[in-house]
This record gives structure tokens, sequence and C-alpha cells, in this order.
């Protein structure tokens, strides 16, 4: 049932933009541009009684009244005062949905409550039409990146969108921004990270998290779900529904929660009229979901890019935390060796044969560890002295550590100079680590130019590199994470039946 | 007396590059065209038995013995055990310093041990010459940008660099990465990031963290000192020394200590050959000291470059930590607020004054915050509505937070887009935040282009921004630390006199 008015939503086959304008400073107008110009492939009408003519050759209609075929959602930006009347016109016609973009409800006080209030009785509790905001961003679904054939999709926010790339990240906010102005940020960012949905639920007088999110868990496009909240509709609902997570294998749910502290409390107030929660009650709230917490947006879409990339190639994910590092640097070695405690790694000791075949493309001066910290450097120096190709260096170093079958995983510092591209050759680094099971994770130091290059051609092969170690190290921590809370269900369950 | 020598280490008037190749995958080679390139000011001798002919216009020699003129240092990059009878030779010359920028010696174990105790020896306890090393990347002194009409200065280390800008930052590393592939990357990724010295100090047998410290403690050129260490020579002198910045007014340390936990340690050992340090001994000689303690790369030369900023433009550090913040998004601002609480920060109740000024440009429907959390996101909207610029709104409402009194700082979210440019003018907010006394920090979202764009016409006028917004509150967080840190020992000494 919620599912079938998600999808609605989600996949409307025709919509109705409430405001539209010529105006280009208005959002009326931007929602049309991004309807249109995304290809979206259902059919688009633009309600304004103010406007005559046409706006990239469709006609404006007075009202909802006037469209002649069905109207499966109206998407509103009009003055707030104007939504009660013209949300009965659409209750006449029997659109399905609206999504109200506006701002000026609960979160401005009395005089917001009580449109609220309106609201609430002309739908009948909502039962007469669902609905999506108030103060929202809209709502996104992309079919096809924006460079390819099927580009497209439903995009009805009023940023308008011109680059992207569909993937297996879904995001649920209670900010807009995280919708808008940040995604786009991440998507120019990251042009290999791909999104299915964004949805901005913003003060979610009807519609909330709990709906989208078990939609999201029944999509199978969808791998990663990103959400920002500010409140919980209804906590008990949202841990029972986090919590079916554990058993679907390929897909983890990631949360940052706004609203935190008194201050914070504060701040969600005049945003979306979210009541305070207690910080404590927020913490055993979300322990008992059991999915992976974030606490900034920063960590929010690292860790879902981490995981897209994780699902896309099918990465085993780390159960133990017991990793390896291949750096250039003893300096790089011994910060991460105390950020792997910090987060529970381990550097395990290398077996016999694997340190003897360490030993062998390493010099005599200077032995490798008996741990899985190689300090590949000496190595690099004997191999140059010995006129020995490097990257016969690297292949070795990466066979020993990845085939050790304690080593669940690898962390490599990559050095990136133009002039020294040949002391990582970055496409035998790429083959080797596509090859294995075992997730890879790149720092990558040097010219920044060529560390963004470096970054792009790892994630088009959907390798995660990180310019802080810090975030790699912990990266690498959640997926160990989410390998336990799922391990840990299913033994469970084992155990029970 | 340290100072002395120390000054001869970074201002050498001539020096012989031990080890100097013709070869170009050699670090004597890469040494040689790091100085020439860079326009060391002195001398440079070239001294390798096995060379002939010229390198760079410069002819081979033998040894030192062979130069006539007097020799400030020699420069190594031989295989250790090499290093005893060249060393004698330096002595014999009369040679003040030596670098070595060779590994293999107490990292190794047993055989480089002896190799150090025959150095103590023949250098009577380094009262004949005094080292720096070995197992670094040398030092670098930079004079002038490496676009200017001054370019150059004295660079020794076998990583060439070629993009710099002279500032007031200097690094004490015992990681060379730091003062090699980590240095170039922060160079180019933050072109107006300037630095004064650069000085890896390796296994640090004879100079250490101790002389160098002292002597930058001196150096009128240097504002901000950024440590990597992974031991303490003497944590007793280390204390006082570093105590002495508390009343030094435009003077910041700030130290990454690496080998906190026993497996960090262990892989101390095998890269500096440091011993273990407790890791409650490390927290309780930082806390003595009183400075600004980071705990990754990222975090110290992001706080480095902060500290940095605020001492070229004189900004007043906070005291109370009083912070205001304009954001166009309330999640944001949401997040922000709870940061603030995270970081002991805190957004002010507004003045009457203030809040009604505020409230002219905010319309009715959304009224602005009490407190200093400006969502300027309505004001915008009303002043589309009203058609006033854009650019009047900005200004007014920094007006308004920047007079408050209580206000030490500003947070401003800026969105990026080279379409939406009008949204937020950047020249303006310059030319604002440079006038002011106030430490101004921009999290910056939106397109990735012009997301750098920006941050590099904000870093020209050194104000910082930030990808990160909890990035952003931790910098702000560090410069109140360091007012504290100075306060408490300037009022310390006026009730003491």
């Amino acid at each position: 049932m919620n599912i079938d008015i998600i999808d609605v939503f989600l996949h409307p086959r025709s919509v109705a933009v409430i405001g539209a304008s010529k105006n280009p400073m208005k959002g009326g107008n931007r929602i049309v541009n991004n309807l249109i110009q995304n290809n979206f492939k259902g059919k688009v009408y633009l309600i304004n009684p103010n406007s005559e003519g046409k706006l990239l050759g469709l006609e404006f209609k007075k009202s909802v009244l006037e469209i002649e075929d069905e109207v499966d959602l109206a998407i509103f930006y009009v003055p707030n005062r104007l939504i009660p009347g013209l949300l009965k016109d659409c209750i006449k016609k029997g659109i399905k949905g609206a999504i109200i973009e506006a701002s000026g409800f609960e979160e401005v006080g009395e005089k917001g409550l009580e449109l609220s209030d309106q609201i609430l009785k002309l739908t009948d509790n909502f039962s007469k039409i669902r609905i999506v905001g108030p103060n929202c961003m809209g709502l996104t679904t992309i079919d096809g990146d924006s460079e390819g054939d099927e580009k497209g999709g439903f995009f009805c926010g009023f940023g308008v969108f011109t680059n992207y790339k569909r993937g297996n990240v879904a995001i649920i906010s209670q900010s807009g921004m995280l919708n808008g102005g940040y995604l786009m940020y991440l998507m120019s960012k990251y042009p290999n990270l791909g999104f299915r949905y964004s949805c901005s639920i913003g003060n979610k007088m009807d519609l909330s998290e709990l709906e989208f999110l078990e939609y999201l868990l029944e999509d199978s496009t969808v791998n990663v779900i990103a959400l920002y909240l500010e409140s919980f509709k209804d906590p008990i609902k949202f841990i029972k529904l986090c919590r079916k997570v554990k058993n679907i294998p390929n897909k983890t749910i990631i949360l940052v929660k706004g609203g935190v502290t008194t201050q914070g409390q504060k701040a969600t107030l005049s945003h979306t009229g979210a009541l305070a929660e207690n910080s404590q009650l927020i913490d055993a709230v979300i322990k008992q979901t059991g999915i992976i917490r974030a606490y900034s947006f920063h960590e929010l879409f690292q860790f879902a890019r981490t995981f897209s990339m994780m699902y896309n190639t099918g990465k085993k994910l780390p159960k133990w935390g017991n990793v390896s590092m291949i750096a250039g640097s003893g300096g790089a070695g011994t910060i991460s060796a105390d950020l792997t405690i910090k987060y529970g790694l381990n550097f395990p000791i290398l077996g016999d044969k694997a340190y003897k075949a360490l030993e062998d493309v390493f010099p005599e001066w200077m032995p490798p560890n008996r741990f899985a910290l190689v300090d590949i450097w000496p190595a690099m120096e004997k191999a140059i002295m010995n006129k020995v190709g490097l990257d016969a260096v690297m292949k070795s170093v990466y066979k020993v550590v990845l085939s050790e079958p304690d080593i669940e995983g690898l962390f490599n510092m990559m050095f990136c100079s133009k002039q020294f591209r040949f002391l990582s050759n970055v496409d035998q680094i790429i083959e080797i680590a596509s090859r294995s099971s075992k997730p890879i994770f790149f720092w990558l130091i040097g010219e920044d130019k060529e560390v963004r290059r470096n970054s792009q051609l790892l994630a088009k092969h959907d390798l995660p590199s990180f310019s802080s170690l810090e975030d790699m190290v912990k990266n690498f921590w959640v997926l160990v994470q989410e390998s336990n809370n799922k391990n840990k269900i299913l033994n469970q369950f084992m155990t029970q039946n």
C-alpha cells in the first residue's frame, strides 16, 4: 500500500506544475526546466492563472480542473497561503499526490500550524491526497546518465540538474540542500558516483522517511540508502524497518541525525519544525536499528560512495578488520598503524611463506616488517639498483599480501606525480585490484592535478580513493561494522531455526 | 649556539653534494637539480669519485678534500656503509654540518646501530660536525615564490620542487613524506599557502626537533610551526621550548604525534627507530606544552593553513567561541549547531537592534532566529519578490552580525554555481570579510569546478574555505584554543607582576 503510493511519487506518468512561471528567477520556472530538459517521459501540465502563452512548448492552464486526462502528481511552487484552495482543486481532479516545495509551515510557529491544520482537515487526514513536504526540494528519479542515450528520469526540484549518473545510491533527506546544491557538488566532484533516487521529505507533514524507506528496501536497483533526519516520525517503526536491512545482503542504510544537541534542536525547530528529542533517546534508537551512523554530510556520502563501489564490484566485506598496507612512507605507515588501532583494525603477522616472498624483493639492509605493513620504498630502491622494473615489485607485493588468507583488504598509499608515473603504474594496479574480491582502498598524495586524475581512473573501476588517511581507515571500519551487523543477525536466525 | 648551527643548515653559503650523479634515477642527481633549478645562491660542489665531466655546468670532484674554498654543509646521498669514511673527510675539511638522507640506521636493528655508534665515535659525539638525519628528505628554505623574481632558496631534498610560495609556515617532521610528496600535494592544492622552511629530521641521530624549534621560535618570518614527531628527544626540554610560544603573540605550534598506539609504535621502530613511549606519557607531555594537537596530517596542515591566514591578515583570535552562521540551508544550520556544541562554540542571542535589522530583510512568513544562526534563504526570496538586489541582502546580514560586539567570528555557507553566481557575489563578500578583524570561514558546496574557483579567490585574500562543515567548525575551535592558551599565560604574568 505504502509502496504503491511511493511508486506514484517516484515514477509518475503525469504531473501538473502549480506555479509554473515564465520568469527564470522563479522556482516554478526551474521545475519545468528540470522536468523537460531531463526528458521526463510522462505528461507535464503547467498551471498558473496569471500566465499566458507557452513555456518550452507547453501551454499554461488556469487550473488543474482544465486538464482532461488523468494526473498522478501535483508539484506546488506557490506562496503557502494559496495552497489550501489549490489542493482542493487537486482532490476534485482526483490527483493522487502533491509535492509541496514551499516553506512557511510548522517551522514558523502559530500561523504555519494553522495552515497545516487546514490541510489536514481538507485532505481528511491525507486520505484524499497524499503529500510530500512542505518545505522540500522535490523528488528525483534517475533512469539514465545525463551523457547517455537513456538520459533522464523524473526531476521535479527547483535546482536544475545537468550532469548525473544513474547508480545504486538513494537519498532520503530533511535538508533540501542534500537533494540540491550538495548533491550537485557530489555529482561534479565524483562523476562516477551514481544515484537512483533523491527524496526531499521536508517537514513530512504526511509521507515521511518511513514510507520512502519501505519502498527503497524493496527496490532492487538501490544498494545504499543515505538518510538525513531531523526527527523520527515513529522511532519504533523506524527501528523495525531498519532491522530488515540485515537480511538483505546487498543493502546498507547510513544515517546522519541532525538536532542531537540543544543548539541543534533550536535550529531544527526553525528549519523543519521538528520538536526536541532527547539526545540519549536518539542514540538508543540508532543503536537499535543496527544501521551505520555518520556524523556529518561528508561522512554520510563518503560512506555511501564506498558501499556503492563495494556493491557494484561484489567485494567481500571484511569481518575481522584484518588489513594490510602498502606505503612508500614510514610516517604514513605509523599514522595508519595508530589509526587502525583507533578503529579496531589490525595489521596481522605475515605467514612464513608470505614473509619469505617479501624478503626476496627487499634489500638486506632494510628487511620488511613481520606484520602486514609494507614500506615499499626500500624494495623500490633495490629494484632501481638492480635495474628491475618497479611494476614487477608492486605486482609481487600485491600478490603476497592479497594471497594471505587472514588479510581481508588492503590500503595502498599512492604518490601521484606526472613526472614520476613510473613509481606507480595505475593501470596495472587497477587490473590487480579489480580482480581481487578484497576491498582495496587508496590514499593519494602528490600533485593535485595528478591526484584528481588517478582518483577518477580508480573510481571508474569502483576503487575508492581518499585524500585523508583517517577517512580511508574509517571507511574500511564501516565495512567491518556492516559485515558484523549482517552476520550477527544471520547467526541469530541460524540459532533460532 | 644552537641557533647559529641551525642557521648554517637553513642558510648555507656553500654545499657539497656527496653522491651527486648523472643518472636521473638516482637521488644524488635530483638533489643537484633541486638546488640549481631553484636558484640556490651559494656555491655547489659535486662529489663522486666514479663520475666524470659535468652536471648542470658543474664539475665532479673525487672528494671534499679537493675543494679549495670553505664548505658549510655536506649533503649525503650514498649507501650507508660508505658514510663513516666520507664523514671523516668532511671533518678534515672543516665542514660544519652534514645532512644524511640515506636510511638503514637504528631502524634496521643491530647492523644499523653499529653504524650509528661508529659515527658517534668518529665525530666525537657530534662535536666535530653536526648531523641532520639520517633517513631524511633534507632541508628546504624558501626565499621567494617559484613564479616571482625572487624565485628560489635552499632546496636539498631528492624530491624536485617546481611550484611553491614563500610564506609564514615551517615544518619539522620525522616523516620525509611531509617534506616531499605531501608538501607537493599541499602546494599544488593550496597555491596560496606559503612556506618558509621544511625540515626533515629523520632519525635525529644528532640535531632534533629541539634545535630546529628553538631556531623557528626566534625567526620572525615564521608564524606557524607544523610538527610531526615519532618520539620526543627530551620531553622536558620540549615542554619548556613549546611554552615559550605562549608569550609570542603571533606564533603557533601544531603537533601530530605518531606512534601513540602499540601498533603505531611497532611501525615507528621500523621507520625512524624510535623506541616505544607510553601513550599516557605522550598525552601528558603534549598537554603540558599547551600547543595545538592535531590527530592526522590532514588536520595538521588544515590548522596550519588557517593560522597562517589569520596571522597574514591580523585577525583577532576568538576567545569565547561566540560565532554566527549565515547559511542558505536549514539542514546545514542544524548540523552546524550540533557541531558548535561538540566543539564548545556558541551561537549567541542577537541584541534587539541587530534582530530588528534582520527582521527588516526577512519576510513576515519566515522571521529570522533570535540566535545568531541566519538562514538567509527566506530573505533572498523576499528580495527576489521585491526586486531588490541579492547583494544588498547579503551586505545587510553581514553588517548586522559582524557589528554585534558578542560575535567573534562568522561561518558562511556559500553555494557555488556558475549559473547562480548572482546568489553569492564573491567579490563583495571578499571585500566585506577582508575589512573585518573577525575570522570569517566559508563552507563551499555546489559545482566542483566553481567550488575550486571560489576557494582560490577566497584564499588569495587569506579567507579560509572548507568542503566539510565539521572541518570548518573544528578550525574555528583551534583558534579559540590558541587564544585561551595565550591569554592564560599572559593573565598569569599580569597577576605575578
